[in-house]
């Protein structure tokens, strides 16, 4: 299992071509099983499979605790460790083939993702009481950024961070899919007992879209923030399940989408972010 | 349908937080059927759905013309403009719930996954003759940032451009996944009988997975150009099939994994970037 490949690559800066040794961000498929029969089929960095794996399981609503889960393991028959089995606990119902984007209500629309969240979630952040400060999320892209182990080496991952409301880093996972960094990050979280992660912000390196945010409800994360752009029905997500959703965070700028009352600004003394009120 | 959603944020700017209204990419589910049989469900942009159909499907190797395709509607009797039924031309074999992670041969690697796209791909890059000068590709992302309509206002977006060997923009789409946007770009050619899309430049915003190598593949597209990082199954398989593929292309600096055949240095003088040799 490897995390980066090496290649001898050109490079050319200003119209000059020169030879050198480039590492890249590995990429290889994994296909997760449930009691031997497929599931899904991701596009994933090799490492943290277990983690993925089980992260992914609660997205789905089939997991929510170490418990839940017997056994995990790469299929022994096989000479990748591209394919993984979980095997549930005893009343531990297996995911059908069902995704978040239909309901049997309303077929496939924006209303029906929405719903179908609010469906299986087992917890809401919506009363989770936490304050965090601008000053703390102004440090998070950074701190990321200082975490991530291969970025810096291939440019080419997507990373996630678990954060305290203080800033403090619990997790930090990397991989060439941003729905893969965060299930890596869940998967960890599950694995330690710590969900729901009440009190918590996810950071994320891109965008945050509808699926993001699903999966920071379903891990009853309460806040999410992006140093990219949101989606709409990402923002009606959050807005739907009382997340907080930050995005553009960047330097002391950021946009606040939703759950604005969880923000403070103690660095100024203008206090909560909603005594701004409507503008 | 709409591309763009407005919304009241607060925007906090050294702690200072004042509320707008704000832009959002729209994000909703498309279920794509063939023949009235559900195959996929993506998150899209709206708009251009017919295109994203089409490209999906000439990815998936079910069809390469025109003429594969009788008609393509939204389902009339949903109220939304989620679901689009495809019907093929007599003799047209509907795609089978196969993906190309897999092969029968060896399961689930990443070497299957180069085999299975050599099994369908209906044409190969790899003789098509186009040179491409440095100069032309640096010009390529601001010219693919030009011809965006909406990244402007939602920052959301990920854009493809297809350009010809001259820079020239035949074709640029945007979307909330990156996949999308080549399906919608793929999709549009196949509309106009321009595949195989011999002599063209595959222009794409962020990174370079192999999902998008693949898709150009199918697409008969000799180079594909990233503004960030290629994955190292991108480049195996860009190398397998015979692509040009450049990742971090920013000003006048880029990094070319494969193909360097195709690309010649004018602006110095340079002649062929395969000149620099083994470094």
């Amino acid at each position: 299992m490897y995390r980066t490949k090496k290649r001898q690559i050109t490079q050319i800066r200003a119209h000059v071509p020169s030879r050198r040794r480039d590492s890249l961000a590995a990429e290889e498929p994994l296909e997760i099983r449930v009691e031997g029969r497929p599931l899904t089929i991701t596009m994933r960095t090799p490492g943290d499979d277990f983690d993925l794996a089980a992260g992914f399981l609660v997205g789905e609503g089939t997991i929510a605790s170490p418990d839940d889960v017997t056994t995990m393991r790469h299929c022994a028959d096989l000479d990748t460790y591209n394919v993984l089995d979980v095997r549930l606990a005893a009343g531990v119902r297996p995911p059908e083939a069902r995704n978040f984007y239909t309901t049997s209500s309303c077929g496939v629309c924006g209303k029906a993702s929405l719903e179908a969240v609010r469906t299986v979630a087992r917890w809401s952040a919506r009363e989770d009481p936490v304050q965090l400060d601008s000053s703390v999320l102004e440090v998070l892209p950074d701190r990321l950024r200082a975490a991530q182990r291969v970025f810096d080496r291939t440019g080419g991952l997507h990373a996630a961070g678990l954060f305290t409301a203080e800033g403090e880093a619990l997790c930090v996972r990397e991989d060439v899919g941003r729905h893969n960094a965060v299930d890596k990050l869940v998967g960890w979280a599950l694995r330690e007992g710590r969900l729901p992660l009440a009190g918590t912000v996810l950071m994320v390196s891109g965008r945050a879209s509808f699926e993001l945010v699903q999966k920071a409800v379903m891990a009853g994360i309460p806040a999410l923030a992006a140093v990219s752009a949101p989606s709409s029905l990402a923002v009606e997500l959050a807005a739907e399940e009382g997340l907080t959703l930050v995005g553009f965070l960047r330097g002391d700028s950021m946009n606040v989408y939703t759950g604005e009352h969880r923000l403070t600004l103690m660095g100024s003394g203008h206090g909560s972010a909603r005594a701004a009120g409507p503008g």
